[in-house]
């Protein structure tokens, strides 16, 4: 029980000095690749730097000690940090100690949502967020930050609230973009996308060993910082126009209390549940993906209490929402890293950035950091997902295309909303049109198929209809018209058997309209039988008058029907030779 | 071509003297009954009494040229009459002008939409009211309309938003009653109860004809109406603080024309197509449900159409939304009525009282109306339906109870659009969670079911599981989980066999969730097999690399899956001897 809700109860026991020593390893890497991000991504929600790194340090060691992930790298992440922005910009002014407060308020209910969602065992209510509407939101919310860092990279001012705004905007300002500031930002940008897809690969060539060439590779970050720093420093770029971060306050990060505020915390509900849905869909996602490479298993209720304490600690030490990031996650892994434990050596290693790196941040140009920001959320941009998906599946698609137009024009949480809108939509508007098939027996066997796709076998005065879907109200009058057409459009009719192997459900609508169906085609001379109707199904239907006021009868397998119901038909199709039965594409 | 939008031709070509007395005697009857009830219907909405009588006029011309329905008696209907009265009060002050454009705004509007979703052949969405949902809202319509009758009964003011506020606002005035109102009116409705459940078998008891004997009991409002109006103009009960019904215009309906408010329209729009819907479905079951007692078919694209002109005939004609009434047109139908023409000889008698009855109306005690409306309405009060309903399903019965309360708690808008969202809800949480059966085969057949439910052959080192869902975003990670856990607890398991007989579709999520359960099953040594896979799903599936990268086969049958994979067993069960394969409920 204590080691369900503390997993490092654990893999704490077994803990050992080779271990260790590759969790280390791990944490140096995921240091590095933090420090740059961290302060990035705070910008990116609208705060301080130093309060990215103060949201890498408590929430690594909370994960630690209650996640159930060995790979997963918790902190500040991009789509969870552009949430953020936009949930406390509806309810006070960037820079402003409100803002900072209704950041801590959104971490700390964020957090408590989790905890719940977990202790709960909520975790499914993260299904309901389909796979094409989270990468549609991934998509579309890395396009909207990109934008968004634009400006820093130009060196001019844009506010906008929508995608169409910020571009607008841009498009303007772009005359009076400060040159040396884009100078900067173009080169840092230009330098972390080749090191990002061509340095590891070029000292690999060069005769470094794969995993230090990765190492070095994932340090470009850190290298552009420092570089561009120097340079700022060196040069004075401040007095041409070029922004820089400033004073970081140094030390370990404060202890916090976010606003006691009702008023506040209830405007920020909506915001909270969605941050935390997504952030924990993102990073469940990850986790199971990594843990499935090396036959392990993470617990999603468990995982919901790891994140929602993370997010709880970072409330309480100065910090913003965070969750499990996509990248880092897989570099910690590459890394080595073999248990929670890795995160907290990385707190640690936060903690002494804190300590003693933030004087040297002084003069770091704003565009640096929106360089690695941009360079960062560009990989999360897939549109070519959408593309494979539209062949597969144009209703998912359709709900890809919507989530990503609307985030884009209406905003992060209207967009993921619609997303999910549009998803139960189109699923509702397919269930209500259910595909039905008249069926028939496939000779030789005691199996029955569709007559427009088998050469199979029917008979003349018996119609078998199976309907592929289950009977419930958005459908309930389509069953009544399709019955009652087939009986309108054949006088020699006589039975009509439901074949409903596919009927999962049947709901009080549906009932209503069966009761109704059986009425009217007893008013016609023609008897209705039911045949394969499910136990769970036929459970209900007992409890009911309907079996009793049914013409026909109920029949366990569709053979049986046919065998009943019209003997000689059912034992010669069994007897004849099977032939293949699939019918030629017309 | 014509005919189908113009039914009247149908119809009206073979018209006769025979159906011509079928409808005017039900003509007489429906007139009877309509004159006080749509002078009450009009001060439940909020508006003069005489609006009530011009809603009857036009409108039923209008759905007997457009409507299919031989029976249905179009007009103000309760259920109706209060949503236009919580709609228009939230725009408008009762007893202004504005108030009354706004009422001729939403007839306007209603029927545009209707007519738009006629000819658009949208007459399905209104599938997505659930019968639980719409008896709960007619059940929780009536309760609010009866309790906000009762301040005119009681004689005193009270003002509620919402049903507890307007019991608690009646409880609080009820020690000021006027009691000469509160005898007015409770006479009255005592009488009306008297009336609609006694009368008749009384009268028949005495000798009356039955028919005749029903036409009497339906007169009751009329005497109720006539007794009171002498009563208070003989005794001028107006000077003991009795209200009055007052000066009601005489003459034919005024040609109006509802305000160009762009802001008014959109404000009104959500309600208009509450009230289209709502009023549609009312309608449109109550003539089925008539059509079928004759063999008639009614065309529901076309009855919006019908219904849509009703509506737009009523906002250029002093009038307010109106709809097919369930009572009246079950009277109607009663009384003989073989064409829409009943309802255009109805529209007549209606014309002729707004041109001579008007003036004897002044001393009509508001307390009769509100009685009339009284026991009316507790007619649609039944909340036996939800008790049947819980027997056969819950979710049905918490949607209806859901949409009872919150009607009571929110309003009718609320509640309506509550309503629908938990019936969908509910759906999706069954959806996401499917009922998964291992199956084996039924002896001597080739038939697989339950092993919890049957006595069925099941093989040792394979397992057949059959999942009774479209595999959706919702259920994706339910499947995984549960063939992952079949896996951990067996180890001797080699196949595994998803028979999918009742899987509809596959969307992108699911699809995915089967890849990565492919590839696991494939790490653990365990191959995996499709059977029955439906032909659309198929088809979807040739698209996508899965088919290929399956470690399986996809069979056609169950049987064939079991032949081809474990070939003696199959062949033994189905020779041996077929026995009773239910077990016994433990």
């Amino acid at each position: 029980m204590l080691k369900r809700y503390l997993p490092i109860l654990d893999w704490g026991a077994r803990y050992g000095r080779e271990t260790l020593g590759a969790d280390l390893m791990a944490a140096v890497i995921v240091t590095i690749m933090l420090i740059p991000q961290s302060l990035a991504y705070a910008m990116l929600a609208g705060l301080p730097p130093e309060v990215g790194l103060y949201a890498s340090i408590a929430p690594l060691l909370l994960y630690g000690v209650f996640g159930t992930s060995r790979a997963l790298a918790v902190g500040p992440v991009a789509v969870v940090s552009l949430m953020t922005a936009a949930a406390v910009g509806q309810v006070a002014e960037v820079g402003t100690p409100e803002y900072y407060g209704a950041a801590l308020a959104l971490a700390l209910l964020s957090g408590l949502m989790l905890v719940a969602m977990g202790v709960l065992k909520l975790g499914f209510l993260a299904n309901f967020l389909s796979h094409p509407v989270v990468a549609g939101f991934i998509t579309a919310s890395g396009v909207i930050i990109a934008a968004g860092q634009l400006k820093h990279i130009l060196g001019v001012k844009v506010a906008g609230e929508s995608l169409p705004e910020t571009v607008w905007g841009l498009v303007e300002a772009a005359s009076s973009a400060n040159l040396v500031t884009l100078a900067i930002g173009a080169g840092a940008a230009g330098f972390l996308y080749w090191a990002r897809r061509r340095l590891k690969p070029l000292l690999v060539a060069r005769g470094l060993a794969p995993r230090l060439a990765d190492a070095v590779a994932k340090a470009g970050p850190v290298a552009a910082v420092a570089a561009t720093t120097l340079l700022s420093w060196g040069l004075d770029l401040q007095s041409m126009g070029v922004a820089i971060v400033g004073d970081v306050p140094s030390g370990l990060p404060p202890i916090s209390a976010p606003p006691l505020d009702l008023g506040l915390w209830t405007s920020l509900l909506g915001s909270a549940l969605l941050i935390s849905v997504i952030g924990f869909v993102e990073s469940v996602s990850v986790a199971q993906t990594l843990a499935a490479k090396r036959r392990q298993r993470i617990h999603p209720d468990q995982e919901l209490i790891g994140l929602g304490a993370a997010n709880i600690g970072a409330a309480f030490t100065g910090g913003y929402p965070v969750t499990g990031g996509f990248a880092r996650s897989v570099v910690n892994f590459d890394a080595g890293a073999e248990t929670p434990a890795a995160g907290a050596f990385t707190a640690v290693g936060i903690a002494l950035a804190t300590l003693f790196l933030t004087p040297l941040l002084h003069f770091l140009p704003v565009a640096t950091l929106a360089a690695t920001i941009i360079v960062a959320v560009l990989s999360l941009v897939d549109f070519g997902s959408i593309r494979r998906t539209w062949v597969y599946s144009r209703s998912d698609a359709l709900a890809a295309m919507a989530t990503i137009g609307l985030t884009w024009v209406l905003g992060v949480e209207a967009g993921v909303i619609a997303g999910v809108a549009v998803s139960i939509g189109l699923h509702l508007w397919r269930t209500s049109q259910p595909h039905c098939a008249i069926v028939g027996q496939v000779p030789g066997t005691e199996h029955f198929r569709n007559v427009d796709r088998h050469n199979v076998v029917t008979v003349p005065d018996l119609v078998t209809l199976r309907v592929d879907e289950s009977l419930w109200f958005p459908n309930a009058r389509f069953l009544e018209d399709k019955l009652l057409d087939l009986v309108a459009g054949d006088c020699a009719l006589r039975d009509i058997v439901l074949m409903c192997p596919a009927v999962n459900s049947i709901d009080a609508s549906a009932l209503e309209s069966l009761e109704e169906i059986n009425r009217r085609l007893k008013d016609a001379g023609v008897t209705l039988h039911l045949s394969e109707v499910k136990g769970p199904v036929m459970d209900r239907l007992k409890k009911t008058h309907f079996l009793d006021e049914l013409t026909g009868r109920v029949f366990l397998t569709q053979f049986d029907a046919i065998r009943a119901l019209r003997p000689e038909i059912a034992a010669a199709t069994l007897r004849s030779p099977r032939c293949e039965t699939a019918k030629a594409a017309e």
